[in-house]
């Protein structure tokens, strides 16, 4: 059964990242700096290089790759929200290469920005605390 | 020609599907439970497999493929409006394998959820009904 | 480091656009006749064809492929701002085919809509003026 709360805006944020930064990383940051504990971000831009992750559901762990080499972000969705009483960047990209295939996953540390024009919204409502979840294996909200 | 229109904000939802739902059905539950008859979703998590669809834009109808096995949604980006009165979830994927490859199209019932994070926001304005539009074969907006 | 301004919802729009038009144009023709500045756009829908870009970050300079026939838009993100003073979309799409398979980059000129039921949110904040940014040689927010 579907777990949902109703929210309000908390205010936004645009900008952009610099060159060199890793991607989760720097959004995170961004998230702590301005106090945003839950929360919506999209972005799109390109990267250097890219980690990404695939969990595999069976065995309950996540398995991560390594895109060397520039690609477009063609995009970037995520979430806000608290792990350990702390603001939590959860984020999925695709990303293309120079023929327009497209590949992607769970974004992991290790991505870098090339260049990357986000958006931010900052959401007000009850504390969404990721805990393990023994259905799945994953970090999931206790709601 | 353009058809838009100015609508305002009406309400923010955010939380989580659960393991087993049908990840179209339950996202169209949660806006008929609360009465959400126009506005936007998107979501990312993870699913255990896939139905989508892709329109023959020559034929004029809609073919159905399935992904067997676990994908991560990388991108879940839609709408909500009426169809015959009753709010409908329009909405679109991208889903990544295990070596990060992606798949996409339209969302169809028969997609099974591992994980699912979402944001919905109402919006509040005219109605926005679809109906057969001649162009195309397809249900748009009556605008 | 990331440079990231606070900015505040200036009104949203929901529509659709029509069987032929240019993708970017129709957008960009939106956004300039309701004066929208800054914020973001997304959409979903299907293309008749496409033309996408990847930069190249080693020689500083786009690339652009042309896709033939039809395809689903999986996703389409992308933000207003300013360039030369006057309203200027950028947005990233990926699109897929008939066997799902999904490619994608820096939507072009020459991408012509089948479908496509879009949302725009308009920011209010400080001017986002692109500029020649000297460290990628892409035209970036001078914040």
């Amino acid at each position: 059964m579907a777990a949902i709360h109703n929210v309000t805006s908390g205010g936004l944020w645009m900008g952009r990242l610099s060159r060199g930064d890793d991607l989760l990383g720097a959004i995170s940051v961004i998230c702590r700096e301005r106090d945003i504990r839950l929360g919506r971000v999209e972005a799109i831009g390109a990267v250097e290089r890219a980690v990404l992750g695939y969990y595999r559901q069976q065995k309950r762990e996540y398995e991560f790759f390594t895109l060397d080499g520039p690609h477009e972000i063609t995009s970037l969705a995520g979430n806000v929200s608290l792990r350990d009483g702390e603001p939590m960047v959860h984020a999925h990209v695709t990303l293309s290469d120079e023929k327009g295939n497209v590949r992607g996953g769970h974004l992991a540390p290790g991505t870098i920005v090339f260049a990357c024009e986000l958006v931010i919204e900052a959401f007000r409502g009850p504390a969404f605390n990721r805990g393990l979840d023994d259905e799945t294996g994953l970090p999931l909200w206790e709601l």
